[in-house]
């Protein structure tokens, strides 16, 4: 919270009234900190139990001009429209597929998502799937508890990191935050992302099926789009091969996920590591007993330190906005 | 194998009772993959079914100078007595604490541990122990595979790894790749060991209770010896604190495994990631209940990569012993 024009509004303590109005469509986990709560007066349409959301902004929220988007839930054309003076939506979240872009676009609205605050987190959790995996961390953490070990003796052999060729695809600030610390390991790293980056020296490759098939290990961590849906497919699968490992902390949706089981269950490749899925909180029931799977509720950002980053960012965002300022994370149109 | 002596020795295809002699007390997993066969003859004393260990090193090995011990597995002053012409131990693990060394020194015996060639590997597991306790990785992949996450929404935050205090006993090979890992990701490293390092920029404790007073997570990778049995007691465990995380990748002795279960038990320390335990296999049943520990069958170094560079080291001790070259990775008389 180093912003001065942030400290003078707190210390100022508005009146409730006289606070900027945002949309809230859903509640916000850390909303009851406090912070936001001096700094903006929030509608909530949940709170309102006689009326439907629909309603409620037909009704209350016709001069609202920002909203700020809860998580990954739906911010869909039909709720856009609904909101004629909206001019901006405040993302708390890394990917914004959630929200209707397009639609966006053609109003003129500015949208913002959750910038480098998470970044560290989910390169964090990617890295700790990939420990997890090679040295089967879980799976014999499991043996250890069932009593297995005085029993049964060792458990299979593990892999070394060192020396494993890995294939990042999206080489954002996830990106490169994981391929740093997988360079501590001794890792070799190679990327796939829309364009090559001039100010990076791994190989780039301009396909995620060529990356694959030259990859122990790839990682997807770029954004969900009409042109990333299902972009890891059958084929790609195929060319990762029977020792190759995903591992995917993106959108559950950039893999076809049907075809992730069947490989999986049938042993066309070596692991996963998930913290995504096509249907969530639905976790396809086949995976719940392989050993070579670690599977993770969507929670790559659930850290309070990341909470702390992004209640910071969402205010200055929000700050920014009312005050005609530049966003502090704008998504940029592609 | 890239001595030019193990190569020529390897083409020349000595005959097998030419082959320098050396004592094997236990199978050796990676024995069977031809290497150490096409240099060396072994005398196995578990091969010779009707005779006691005893009775075949009386009978048989009383002309054997070099020994080569398997793993964690005794030599005490016993077998060490039962042998009048031994002057080598080769050993294959990290830790010799399972080698009589007094007798050794004694005796002028020489002795070797696995050197470097599993440094990399069990840092490795140390780290996903890290990453696994801190961002709660098989405890909600538990959450997960039970079916919990529809039913009760989001799992417990974890913690990010970023600023991190992290303490680490034992500065050596191990300690040295464990630090170097967790500065990727932003993890501020102190560590103890016996004399401070003067090449070494991280903060020095000459004690484990003030550097666990002022660590969040407590990484153990030291050797286990007389001043070292029990050094993680009561008293260092209550330094580290509620919220601390205990790691140990060396021996289980290391730490006072009665008060540590008790403090787990109680919640007086946050969690513990443990690849060693006091009575191996045993592992204290009241841990298997435990969400915030991960349990692991003492297999920090079971790669085959690290196997295969075992393998080499031991091939290339037995030759410098055979040869009356200095050997390449000698225990050092402390």
């Amino acid at each position: 919270m180093a912003s001065s024009a942030v400290e003078k509004m707190g210390t100022e303590q508005q009146k409730e009234e006289e606070l900027p109005v945002v949309l809230l469509l859903h509640p916000l986990l850390f909303l009851t900190k406090g912070e936001l709560l001096k700094k903006f007066r929030f509608l909530m349409p949940w709170e309102a139990k006689s009326m439907s959301t629909h309603e409620f902004l037909t009704t209350h929220a016709q001069s609202v001009r920002a909203l700020l988007s809860v998580g990954i839930f739906p911010v869909d054309s039909e709720t856009i429209r609904s909101l004629p003076s909206l001019q901006c939506i405040v993302g708390t979240s890394a990917g914004v597929d959630h929200i209707d872009l397009a639609e966006c676009r053609r109003r003129g609205i500015s949208v913002t998502n959750a910038g480098t605050a998470f970044s560290e987190d989910v390169a964090d959790l990617a890295v700790g799937f990939f420990l997890d995996l090679l040295r089967r961390v879980s799976s014999t953490d499991r043996y250890v508890r069932r009593g297995l070990w005085p029993l049964n003796g060792d458990y299979p052999l593990g892999f070394k990191l060192g020396g494993k060729r890995v294939g990042i695809v999206g080489l954002g600030s996830i990106g490169s935050e994981i391929a740093k610390r997988l360079e501590a390991f001794g890792c070799s790293i190679s990327y796939n992302s829309r364009r090559k980056k001039p100010s990076v020296s791994f190989p780039y490759y301009s396909n995620v099926y060529d990356l694959a098939a030259d990859s122990d290990v790839l990682i997807l961590s770029c954004a969900l789009t009409e042109e990333t849906f299902h972009m890891v497919n059958k084929d790609v699968l195929s060319a990762l091969g029977k020792e190759g490992i995903i591992i995917n902390v993106g959108r559950g949706a950039l893999i076809d996920e049907k075809e992730l089981v069947r490989c999986l269950v049938q042993g066309e490749i070596g692991g996963a590591g998930l913290d995504v899925f096509e249907k969530e909180p639905d976790v396809p029931k086949e995976l719940f007993a392989l050993d070579n799977v670690i599977l993770s509720p969507h929670r790559a950002v659930l850290t309070p330190e990341s909470f702390d980053a992004l209640q910071e960012l969402v205010i200055g965002n929000l700050e920014a906005f009312f005050s005609n300022k530049p966003l502090l994370s704008p998504v940029k149109d592609e």
